[in-house]
């Protein structure tokens, strides 16, 4: 490494410090219920795949996930992030993301840039298990925060059972204890009114 | 696995929403300088190890080094964040940590909590190269942030070029590029004025 490719990886690492001012849905209970922004989301998901990957029926790459997990959400630093169930904020968002893809990751040396870009990639396809477990690590990770606070964001907005279960589906086959305990609080939020039947 | 065990994982998860809460000095320069909280900065520099680890003399792994950040500041949760610089805070701060371990990594089932805890008590050791670089990025990002900020929370507190330096010094035989750079950073402060020299 030069200190040209050094440079550039500052460069990329001070970018880094805005994805503390993007701010999601789910809510933060330890602190009066603020919303969460995406690097503190990302550290935590990071931490639920390091614990629960022992339930993944099929041979995962922790290390791989876990970098996924790490940088899935950067470019949220230019696109923002969209609410997973508002069509609207969804709909152009993965053209924004792209965008932001190549601005971001292109900040760092090339063989940083190709390595970063391709393990998001791999994570938005979906197509290989490490992908599959890490998005069904991202999505599950609401659920047991809106689980321990009330309903949280799903109460807010009026969420139905429909549209959290096939947010969790990546976890069916993978791991299917995951999965179950998904659908059981899934169930027991219906009977809280927490979420639509 | 078992349900039990699921249970646990699942009681310790929500657990670690509270490092959300927890704040530390340096500040967030996206965000009108609020301060940083642990759970944001441990995303930072695990992705800060995981960009720079080609800058180490030594062999590490740096899955072993990214789980290391992703758990060290964990005990804060119970013990707060000690600031480096304050030796009051500081003094003390050891005897809490080790109960905080105690509580916090025992909500998990035995032989995780195992694992966790010894890969903590080896980040606070500093006797292997892993835990050396861990300690390194986390006393580097705090610098690069400062510099990114006029000073931030260097300037804030009065904090003097000898106590940074000293701060620095885990990167001087295990990455020199890195601690080169850091030593110019520490003497561009100085001439600022963000840094007593």
């Amino acid at each position: 490494m030069s200190a040209d490719n050094l440079k550039q990886q500052i460069e990329f690492i001070n970018e880094l410090d805005k994805l503390k001012s993007v701010y999601r849905q789910t809510m933060v209970k330890s602190e009066n219920s603020r919303q969460e922004n995406s690097a503190e989301h990302s550290w935590h998901i990071a931490m639920m795949a390091t614990l629960l990957m022992d339930y993944v029926h099929k041979p995962v790459d922790i290390h791989r996930v876990v970098t996924m997990l790490l940088i899935h959400d950067i470019v949220e630093i230019d696109a923002g992030d969209a609410f997973v169930f508002d069509a609207e904020q969804v709909a152009g968002q993965e053209e924004k993301e792209i965008k932001a893809a190549e601005r971001l990751f292109g900040l760092l040396p090339d063989c940083q840039r190709d390595y970063i870009m391709e393990l998001w990639q791999e994570f938005e396809a979906l197509e290989t298990d490490d992908a599959r477990f890490a998005k069904g690590i991202d999505c599950m990770q609401p659920l047991l925060l809106n689980m321990d606070n009330n309903g949280g964001s799903w109460a807010k907005h009026s969420i139905s059972r429909a549209q959290v279960l096939k947010r969790n589906q990546y976890l069916e086959t993978l791991a299917p204890e995951l999965w179950e305990y998904a659908l059981s609080q899934i169930d027991l939020a219906v009977e809280k009114g927490w979420l639509k039947p």
